[in-house]
């Protein structure tokens, strides 16, 4: 892990946005960087954890880079992008902030499709101030990526495949949750990242899915899983899926469960949506936990716990819902958030 | 359709391996090349057609670019490499007849993964004998790649995705069959291919699935799909499916059941095979077309017809097979290169 230190993360317009996803996971924590400020245009000045789920975690919110520097004149080592738009584009409203950031000598990380160190404006100004462009998406290069082998075969230790009904319901979130919760049980866990925010909390193996060429997706994630298990040998491993398997903008998952070998599945729902999101003026309705089990298990892999996203839902109709998915699925269902993941590591155990 | 002209093709070791499929796919017709050679090492001088299935074509088999010469003194516009390498590395035994290639004014044509046209000798090569090197699996640029938009939605062609369940069982030709016959009835039919082989056949509308960015491969599809329905408005619209649902080392096939909203699938199966082709040393039988169809429908859309593949069974087995599918799966079997597909044009009409 070369690329670490403090960081200023740009959340676009509001960190209330799903877009802000980046953005959510860093202020949940990272290894990879001490995140000091959010910057975004609500006009919000609490601390981002409150802001984000009510507990305080010393992150400033700001509105402008001038006066994230007044609150702490020593700067930071990074610019994160903290956001993901729609397209992966980097929004040309978004170019004064990024140079900026670099006069003020901050590093970009950047987790969009567009990338920074290919625009020669940013290059010559980072070069000036002494300052990294890192664009967390960039494609190794062809030969130095993965075919899948089959050596997964060999992996022994349980392979839990964290998977959505959609895309944006906390799939990254419940990897880490319960990683961390078998950690703190006493349990040896890990989880492979496949997405940018991923790496930039700073973990230790894994690839990112969806800039990777289609024929290399499989032998990537194989790698990623040999390198943590001949490393790390865990009891646990998680991993963090991406999309859902018939999210019409690009379905993902089968990737998991046959490549992967997962043992078990952990499906996350978000109980508040009807529509896949950012699709909701098609006609391609949300599937239901019922529904998307019976389409997972197909493949051979059984689903162990539902976790809800209860998002634009109250408490009390969260509440609601697990009861009634627990009568009806027989398995263990959960709201991370609100209660963390512990019905859910008792299943897997 | 800028690149087109008469080829020599090169099929490895052996135009008999199935990793020739490139070789055969453009054997069996091209509406970019017209093919005047195949190069082997088999040392077999029969016409190549006759060698693939019985059928002459006026293609000279020879095992090397002197003997070819000797053939056809005027020589070819184009080197093809016809052959799909495990790990899609260019071998560098084939260097020395690529250098003969191009010093023979011939330009290169290559679908692997590792590209000639990075490689600075036969770049230099290449331009002193003012041939070109075509890298068919160079992805295109990040920035003109489609995202998925849900336009597929207006696409009122009937959209059949034929898929198998393996590698390398004839989904393409499978496909272009359908295609040509529903044509030669009077039909107005495409197929919109997914391969470097599709690409050098000549095909008009499509992409190459694995060389394509995860995340752009559904915004792709359907970008081929809908310039097809804009340009062609035909009535029936044929996916050339890529790899199978359940193959590990690069499981695919939603794309196009939920992407490319098929409206129905042929499923193409290799009856001689009892496991995944090249992984016959794992432990993952190949899926009998029952459970796979089951899987497919799983997705909601129906499997309307099988198409067998009898390479390493008789005539009389793979009759035998076809009876007994049928009475147990109630859709249409055909073999494909025994018997044509018009039993399952029937079937979509």
């Amino acid at each position: 892990m070369t690329t670490s230190g403090t960081a200023l993360v740009f959340a676009g317009n509001t960190l209330d946005s799903p877009y802000a996803k980046t953005a959510h996971g860093l202020i949940r924590g990272s290894e990879r960087f001490q995140v000091k400020g959010i910057l975004d245009f609500s006009g919000s000045t609490t601390d981002a954890g409150v802001r984000l789920d009510g507990q305080a975690r010393g992150i400033t919110m700001v509105d402008s880079i001038q006066s994230f520097l007044k609150i702490h004149p020593e700067g930071v080592d990074y610019f994160v992008i903290g956001i993901a738009s729609a397209g992966g584009k980097l929004e040309r409203a978004w170019f004064p902030l990024i140079e900026e950031a670099i006069s003020n000598g901050m590093s970009v990380v950047n987790g969009l499709h567009e990338f920074v160190s290919d625009m020669p404006k940013f290059k010559d100004l980072a070069e000036k101030h002494n300052c990294t462009l890192i664009d967390v998406r960039k494609p190794k290069p062809r030969l130095q990526q993965h075919f899948w082998e089959g050596k997964v075969d060999r992996i022994s230790s349980k392979k839990i495949a964290v998977l959505g009904t959609d895309c944006a319901v906390g799939k990254r979130t419940t990897a880490r949750m319960l990683m961390q919760e078998m950690v703190k049980q006493g349990g040896k866990a890990e989880m492979i990242y496949t997405g940018q925010t991923g790496w930039m909390q700073g973990f230790k193996y894994g690839f990112i899915f969806d800039s990777t060429l289609n024929d290399f997706v499989s032998g990537e994630l194989e790698q990623a899983m040999w390198e943590c298990f001949e490393q790390e040998k865990p009891e646990f491993m998680f991993l963090e899926g991406q999309a859902s398997l018939r999210n019409p903008s690009g379905p993902c998952g089968v990737e998991f469960l046959i490549s992967g070998k997962s043992d078990g599945v952990i499906l996350v729902h978000p109980a508040g949506r009807t529509h896949f999101k950012g699709w909701e003026h098609l006609n391609r309705p949300l599937p239901t936990p019922e529904d998307e089990i019976r389409l997972i298990e197909g493949f051979g892999v059984p689903v162990l716990g539902l976790a809800l996203n209860t998002k634009g839902i109250t408490l009390e109709e969260a509440k609601s819902l697990q009861g009634k998915y627990e009568a009806q699925l027989r398995i263990p269902v959960c709201l991370p958030l609100e209660e963390g993941v512990s019905k859910l590591i008792k299943a897997l155990r």
